[in-house]
């Protein structure tokens, strides 16, 4: 085969089933990299495109933005990297590099438009294909060193989950002597609890149920209420300086302000498809904010990798062949995965 | 008649007429001023409370939350203030003087409740009565000074319209380079244009129709827009660092969201009785935060007041007789007041 086609597994359009086919990656820029993938994690976002839930979806489509393999060649004027370093992709692939938050390493937030690393038209108006393939070709300043300690499966999905969590936590100060309360145990909040412990704060779980309260003990939580119970909400009053709430489903968010100190802030990191309510009084008592956290950038998921790295930080995953991706979506659906699934792209 | 003994405007029950009777204040303790009111300004607020909207109204009630007078009396151990100081009066008359918030100067966010200036029980279980009155004994701690530039009727709407705008602007940092918007020219609009202006931001107004376009500009608005017109918030779209609200009805808050640069914040410092909704999508895309504001400190209302005597920023106002309050009541509720009423004390 040409070295630049690579098998993928690709769905046809919304929702059909997936298969095994092949593309053409890019012939390398100077400034590129090709990396053999090794390990791709599923998010629950590849589920809302490979189903079209979000409306204008590119197919076929080639989901996975958790990307972890080894430089297989590098362009003319690399500099970064050079074969064989093990190295990470994930939401993004390209970003202008000129605006003020290009400049600034906040790329998600381009004001001309960060190039999603699937299900997008990147610069030259060709369609991004993302990580359930066996190579990606990725411009260096979208490509992240990972930490020998860190295995490339466990790797993969930080590059988003780890991401995601990371940066909210980063942005609004959780450390030492402040009270953080994530919302959610699973492929998120589980890599939350350890984040917010592994940054000096006192980490309260909000869950459901009681179910995984071990579990989230042994990610690092101090505490652990069912936001079943309803005197969760009474007895947590005016606790928390941060909410990171992890779960994509509507909440009672008055009740959730309510466990918020003066200056407090709810941020949400998933995005359940309704609206949610607040009551603007919830907000004016206290002087505290709703916000919602996009990833982050580029600087901030090496600093993100490296940090895990540093403090033994691991999402729990569920190794995969490719030919399970399907039974793996439905199984995310019904929220059966502790905690992560990650597909061996040797298998494809 | 006996020196406690006031004449004041009281509402015996829920939306019962206004009626000319006497209540008593407290004997001087050590640390209370005697204030001869001269004006009363008539917040929004009053109208909910004398009404009994917001519930748990406690009747009679003797309104008034925007007081400007000068000190009588002065108890023994008093060392802010002596007899002929023009001194006012906001919201609060009395805090636990000793949590976190009391200690910082924001003694609105006190941990055992702050004393609100009537509809209350103060710490000793005694109902307060407001500034609808001629006389008011407040502990120095809850008396600010009123410069000597301002007058008494246009300084009483300040302690509380003004705090309320002026503490949001400081708190997210309304200054030069920073573009502002301000949602609604009313008593509290065009107040917080005069201070985001006299602070050094860009200031754009936020207006249902053009109708207040020239006030505004006047008032030092560097743009105007209608939100009447859809094509506003496509033009204004990412726009704002900050969105100060000042209008209690419901908004569309995506729409008002998309108008926010990232990390900006659309604060509120009015609440519609009923709840509002918002996408978190309209957070997430933008790491955007709603929030909500209350008032202000003691201290920061002794800065505001400064503030207003340096730069020149004063309420328009309308004075009334204290026989016109229900009239101007219903003209409140009808917007047709520019910009706030102020009862003058002398025609009680």
């Amino acid at each position: 085969m040409d070295k630049n086609k690579t098998y993928v597994l690709s769905v046809p359009s919304a929702k059909a089933a997936f298969e095994r086919t092949n593309i053409e990656r890019r012939a390398l820029r100077p400034l590129d990299i090709l990396i053999d993938i090794k390990f791709s994690g599923i998010c629950h976002s590849d589920i809302h495109s490979a189903y079209g839930e979000w409306g204008g979806g590119i197919f076929p489509m080639v989901p996975g933005h958790e990307i972890a393999g080894v430089v297989a060649a590098v362009g003319t004027e690399v500099t970064k990297f050079t074969v064989g370093d093990r190295v990470g992709v994930g939401c993004f692939v390209d970003s202008c590099g000129e605006c003020e938050y290009c400049l600034r390493g906040e790329e998600q937030f381009c004001t001309k438009g960060v190039i999603l690393t699937y299900n997008a038209l990147d610069y030259d108006g060709d369609p991004t294909y993302g990580g359930y393939s066996q190579k990606i070709v990725v411009t260096e300043r979208f490509v992240v060193r990972i930490p020998e300690s860190l295995n490339l499966d466990v790797a993969s999905p930080l590059l988003c989950a780890g991401i995601t969590t990371y940066s909210p936590l980063k942005h609004w100060k959780a450390g030492p002597g402040k009270k953080v309360a994530i919302v959610g145990v699973g492929g998120l909040g589980h890599l939350a609890i350890q984040y917010a412990h592994a940054l000096g704060a006192e980490v309260t779980v909000l869950s459901r149920s009681l179910n995984k309260k071990n579990e989230a003990l042994s990610f690092g939580a101090d505490h652990y209420f069912a936001t079943s119970d309803p005197a969760t909400f009474t007895k947590l009053s005016g606790r928390f300086d941060l909410i990171l709430n992890t779960v994509s489903a509507n909440l009672d968010v008055d009740a959730y302000l309510s466990m918020l100190r003066v200056d407090g802030t709810l941020v949400n990191v998933g995005a359940p498809g309704t609206p949610d309510q607040y009551s603007v009084f919830s907000l004016i008592m206290g002087r505290r904010s709703i916000a919602g956290s996009l990833v982050g950038g580029i600087q901030e998921t090496q600093e993100m990798l490296d940090f895990s790295a540093q403090h033994d930080i691991a999402p729990k995953i569920e190794v995969i062949s490719a030919d399970q991706v399907e039974e793996a979506y439905g199984r995310v659906l019904r929220s059966d995965v502790r905690y992560r699934f990650v597909i061996d792209i040797s298998t494809l």
